[in-house]
């Protein structure tokens, strides 16, 4: 695979000072007008092997444009606040907003192949996490980013006599320590699990550009080259050739789903509700502080149609909370700064660390439910959704965090019930709008997305719990009944 | 100071169970009318004795109230990344956004009193915080954040109880522990250390309310009340009455002003120029390499009127940085984030931890530059802005932050050469907007401006480094020189 990046490719100096400064004005003319356009975020990703030139790469693309609007990050050991979050965190974060080019020094591929080889992680592990990138690097694509991913190789020889090099001039000597020597011992088996990764997820909507790193000119110039046809290509309107998604699923022909076999009849009695209630509030706030919870989290998802007692019931949980630990993120229109990312990336943001309790009302699943059923958002990126939002919660839920998803089914005679007391009572009005009123008409369109969604996002990890809330008492009780279940089967 | 919250303050069961349901109603309503005016932040402190209830209010107040839209915020340890940045950093990220209610539980008020009685830190310490205190409270109520300072007081004899009794319950007993009986063991210096702080930070914009903690009821309403009263008021347009910021200055008598008086036409041969480029930019990368960077940080700012020359200036400090350490912050329009927040709060966001370096391509002073001038700031406003930007720049240097700002002088004669020229450049012509030749219109109006900004804001801490850039070559020298000096001098 690295054959052609150990022939000693070179670029004659002379070439090299021509090519330059016109190399150099087209990137800048390009990444103006990414700026201007502001429809999609470029990330590169810099790896390859010590010495190979990615750290002089990184410099020269923040010198050959206008470094204001590139964003680049280089990734260390974890901070704390890190280690407590899935893996892919981080990554999350320092993704550049649109119309921005982010250049990643060091990825979400160096932690991955440095346990493979220097931690002897074990090789299913290591193909998990690699089909892990996969997922979301086509999420990446899938939203529109451009991604381009350069490895910069250096064959043995080259490597030793470049770390050689570096260790002989005192201004480089520090780029060269114990740690890069010590990979250099593992040379060999790291080049054969880079093989391995770079095969594994050079796909066709990621490619990986393997670049001989030996010679300053030619490395250069061709990391320019690559990233100057790729911006022309992708302003153009050249997208890469995703496979389409799946068909979304038939309404199945008897026409029962799983929503309207439901029993919504069940009911309980108010002074059973109220001595469960306390009963249950105080087990919850035993189960959240216990040592236990330490590096824990939990993170519930509340969804429901209009009326359906998600407020509400989420304040019996809460009631049950220190405040001190639990945070209640009511989702509602996006930001600028969330809008400028891929859709996830507004929930990324709020995963909570140790000991902590994050309470969504509504979340991510409006992407499959509202957004499908009003057509904000296309079938392809519905339809994907469903793989990207089991991917999250999977990562969450390795990380640590507990997922509990709740949705609160009514049927339509008990959601008019509540609308009509709603507009009669002056501080609930603020809370019954036009759009309720447009949302309810399209009941069976929601009924099915509802269905597809829990057919398709309940997993053993992060199972959906279905409650049945024409009783209002009832649902709470259950939610919270289903809340410590999950809680302590968990912890 | 804490004689009437000793007096055993207790409320009849009976009339709290009254009074109770028509408060929550009436906090619930004002909540919601809080958040649909989206016009102020709400800010709650909740300080006092350990045992005095702050906790029970915390939650008491989240099961009242919508719980969606109060951000509660516990303070504890400083995370590593708070440890790097100044103190009030990790307050000014748990701010709560306009239209929210935000409770910080333990406050910026925790360390100092904590400091000065168990670290015995100095009284002059001490006082210097307050200090710096009652400057960022001044600053959130002018801009217009409603901000409640709840002290919860218990008498020696009461804490003791309440410690005691929670201490012998097996639900409450992991409340008390040894940290809890040793302040208690400093009661007295506890209160006489309290006592004094607040009082020097009771002012008429942000008074303290001091509660008595040990009856449920009484404690419970009395916050509950002063909360309601705060918000009706506030939402009914009253404001606390600010004193008025000193007239802004009168321009010199004889017309002459620093800028006015500067040597514009200092030069530089460009051979000369190349080597002292190279020089510098060497000297620069060793500075950023240094050791002594581990702990440190640099913030520099540069301003300067359109077309300046600040981008090329900025393109030649960062081509001496290795990319990773450094980021560039062009400012440009804030976004809704943060708009919803105090003026400054989108620069303390990007304030960098240890070891990096940041460069803000315009800053914090466009408030008293374009602002100014344009009259998008009240003169109130831009006025307070001096002291604003003072402090936030000696906290930044207190925390170890190198701060170099540049102001880049240009001619009016030289601007209009520029323009002309930027015309004629295609890939240049983006940079000049019908916005810049109205702003040039408004020369002397600037010119003014920056003269005032100079005065007011070049301090030992934090000086402007003003340079002749009428001869582009000339004013990198210099600035890379005032930079380099500025960072060494710091180190």
């Amino acid at each position: 695979m690295f054959e052609s990046a150990e022939i000693g490719h070179k670029l004659d100096k002379a070439e090299f000072k021509r090519e330059e400064p016109k190399l150099r004005q087209r990137l800048l003319d390009l990444q103006y007008e990414l700026l201007k356009k502001g429809e999609f975020q470029t990330i590169i990703l810099v790896n390859g092997v010590d010495g190979a030139g990615k750290g002089e790469t990184v410099n020269l693309l923040n010198e050959w444009m206008d470094p204001r609007h590139i964003q680049t990050r280089a990734f260390g050991a974890m901070t704390d606040i890190e280690r407590e979050r899935p893996e892919m965190w981080r990554f999350w974060q320092a993704l550049a907003p649109k119309g921005r080019i982010g250049i990643l020094f060091g990825s979400w591929y160096t932690d991955p192949i440095l346990r493979r080889v220097i931690g002897h992680e074990k090789r299913s592990e290591f193909e998990r996490r690699l089909m892990g990138i996969r997922h979301f690097e086509r999420m990446l694509v899938s939203e529109g980013a451009l991604l381009l991913k350069f490895w910069f190789h250096l064959s043995k020889k080259s490597q030793k006599k470049r770390l050689n090099e570096l260790s002989s001039h005192k201004k480089t000597a520090w780029r060269v320590g114990p740690e890069e020597w010590d990979h250099f011992k593992h040379y060999d088996e790291f080049v054969d699990v880079c093989e391995d990764a770079l095969r594994e997820t050079s796909t066709g909507e990621a490619p990986w550009e393997i670049i001989e790193g030996s010679d300053h000119g030619y490395r250069s110039l061709t990391a320019g080259r690559l990233l100057e046809d790729a911006l022309a290509a992708r302003l153009k309107g050249v997208r890469p050739v995703l496979s389409p998604s799946a068909p979304p699923p038939a309404p199945p022909v008897d026409g029962r789903t799983l929503l309207a076999s439901f029993d919504y009849k069940r009911k309980l009695d108010r002074g059973v509700y109220a001595k469960k209630l306390v009963r249950l509030q105080g087990h919850l706030n035993l189960l959240t502080r216990s040592k236990k919870m330490r590096d824990r989290s939990v993170i519930m998802v509340f969804e429901g149609m209009d009326a359906a007692g998600k407020g509400s019931t989420v304040r019996r949980i809460t009631q049950a909370i220190d405040a001190r630990f639990y945070r209640v993120i009511p989702v509602a229109a996006p930001t600028d700064e969330e809008r400028a990312q891929p859709y996830l990336w507004r929930f990324w943001r709020q995963v909570p660390g140790h000991g902590r309790l994050t309470i969504f009302d509504r979340s991510w699943y409006g992407r499959v439910l509202v957004e499908r059923v009003e057509r904000f958002a296309s079938e392809f990126d519905w339809m994907r959704a469903y793989h990207e939002i089991n991917d999250f919660e999977e990562q969450l839920t390795r990380s640590g965090a507990i997922v509990a998803k709740f949705w609160l089914a009514i049927t339509p005679a008990e959601q008019l019930r509540r609308f009509k007391a709603r507009q009669k009572t002056s501080y609930k009005r603020f809370k019954i709008t036009d759009e309720d009123w447009r949302n309810r008409k399209r009941w069976p369109h929601y009924e099915r997305a509802v269905n597809d969604m829990i057919d398709r996002t309940s997993s053993d990890l992060a199972p959906w719990n279905v409650i049945a809330s024409d009783d209002k008492l009832f649902a709470r009780i259950e939610a919270l009944e289903g809340l410590c279940e999950r809680i302590e089967s968990g912890l």
